[in-house]
């Protein structure tokens, strides 16, 4: 009945982001045996109570507050336990704490889920809390992915929403590299109702509106700050979108395919080498394989870019001292030679 | 794909609860065509974004302030739309204005969906606020329907929680008439790992365990203060469980039954008539037929004692002037004669 007998621990489940997780698992039937953890023992009863209340057949879900109990065990940890972004925050100015967590993260992985199949790392920024993550835990690179689709689909909705079209009638939305400000926004291989992103941007019409030059400029200024803009309109960051499409990425991995966005994968080595990054994968049992995207020159240009953010602040976290130098990573992870 | 095409009305939607509802509405492949609706639009535009970025295959979901757009041609509402119960506050607190609020979505339903399949009413006090819904809406009494299902699935969490067994081994709880401190808990029916719930009081132990008269008590004082706990433990009135359990109701409408929980239906007559209360129900798709709950004598006592305590709330209500008195209710809905 469910796609995954299999454990899956959540961490931060007393959280909006967590608590929504663990329903989502179990509405989408993507997994019922769920270990929810956070340190906020108090709140994370209640969320817990709120999925017994639920009542999902044939669901076998636990809390903890004790990370060992959590992860012991887990095929899958998708964690979410970060410190959320306030109104006004960049996702940079929470680089040094959620570093931490993810250091933690990755230590308790090692620890006590060395075996885990798939690891979704969802607290921003995502980039360097996921390599973080992998780094610490041992694990292989494929094994640890980080949410990367909500900016594809923050453009795919705003592209529907500018020329009228139900949102599926736009695909090809590829943003890649880092999130935020920095994201390569691709425009390769977009297609709005039928029509390529090539030929609107030399004139053509969709359902009866033109995207300018300057029109594309606002779209792309408007998906870059789109987690801001959720802050803005709901009072709170957002949390049912990257929950649900973690989800997703969760469930694409056990079916071992089909989920349509980029996935944060790190790439070993080459001209956008040793970090973590929005990249085209593909879902295997052994994990994500990632695969360099493909674009027009400009949107590599862009991807370069954006590249080169990831490694700023990932040598910032370096410096910090919560990352070790890459050269010594293979010792922290053999798996990263 | 989904259960059905038709549209669906969401009531309420810029809100946890509201929110959750489109989203698992989505998850569980129940619907796709959705109006969110809420006074409040910049909340509603930032609820509406956060399922655009989901990027639910085939969704079709709309936003709207003006509740004749989200209500015309709608086949099922769901309405999350009143005001949250705060810590301290009890679900009579909310009582008036929640009241006021029910009358004009019963009256929008009678001016926009007059063809309405299923109402489905989750503001507290839902027995009160669904039968001032079903007056003023004009709809046929078996096509407005309120959630009941959370003060039962709370007692089968915590009868699991005493015995120490998985929940779904604990079966038939049923708590029927009314919700919170006044509901009537039938024993009647209660297995728990096998054991009828009467060969427990006689002393049998399951897993180990007993439960005494005084622990049974206590059970039912647990379960009675069921929501107020939620908010004690997470700051906030529980939103997921409303959610997902309203959406449960709407799926089981449209297949035709398989509902395993209580639902709030109207009585029309004899000793339980002229509320709406926590009931059996039969799922036809002209409605929900409603069936007085069979028990023991004790458990009959103790919703006879459930009723006065509606009939109470409801004289309230009529002496406030926002429903109308009973023998008057005709002139409003013929179907209540």
């Amino acid at each position: 009945m469910y796609l995954t007998q299999e454990k899956v621990a959540v961490m931060g489940a007393a959280g909006a982001i967590g608590s929504n997780i663990v329903q989502d698992l179990l509405s989408t039937k993507t997994a019922c045996r769920i270990a929810m953890y956070d340190p906020f023992a108090q709140g994370l009863e209640g969320a817990a109570e709120e999925i017994y209340h639920c009542a999902y057949p044939g669901a076998e879900v636990s809390w903890t507050a004790d990370v060992k109990e959590a992860l012991t065990g887990a095929d899958y940890v998708i964690s979410s336990g970060g410190a959320p972004r306030k109104e006004g925050m960049t996702r940079e100015d929470l680089l040094k704490g959620n570093c931490e967590i993810a250091r933690g993260l990755g230590e308790d992985i090692k620890r006590y889920a060395p075996n885990a199949k798939f690891v979704v790392v969802i607290f921003n920024p995502a980039d360097i809390t996921g390599l973080t993550t992998l780094v610490y835990s041992g694990l292989a690179p494929g094994r640890v992915s980080t949410l990367a689709a909500l900016d594809s689909t923050r453009l795919q909705t705003k592209l529907a929403q500018h020329f009228g079209v139900p949102q599926e009638r736009v695909t090809g939305c590829r943003t890649y590299g880092g999130h935020g400000e920095q994201m390569a926004v691709f425009e390769d291989g977009i297609v709005v109702d039928g029509v390529p992103f090539a030929e609107i941007m030399a004139g053509k019409q969709v359902n009866g509106k033109s995207l300018s030059a300057e029109e594309w400029q606002e779209v792309q200024t408007h998906i870059r700050q789109g987690g801001a803009r959720i802050i803005k309109l709901r009072g709170r960051s957002s949390y049912q979108s990257p929950s649900h499409q973690s989800v997703e990425m969760l469930a694409a991995f056990i079916r071992g395919g089909g989920y349509p966005w980029p996935c944060g994968a790190y790439i070993p080595d080459g001209e956008f080498g040793h970090v973590m990054m929005a990249a085209d994968v593909e879902f295997t049992p052994e994990g994500l394989k990632p695969a360099i995207p493909k674009g027009s020159e400009k949107d590599l240009e862009a991807l370069k870019v954006s590249y080169g953010h990831i490694v700023k602040l990932r040598d910032e976290v370096i410096a910090a001292g919560s990352l070790p130098p890459v050269s010594e990573w293979p010792r922290f992870n053999p798996h990263l030679k």
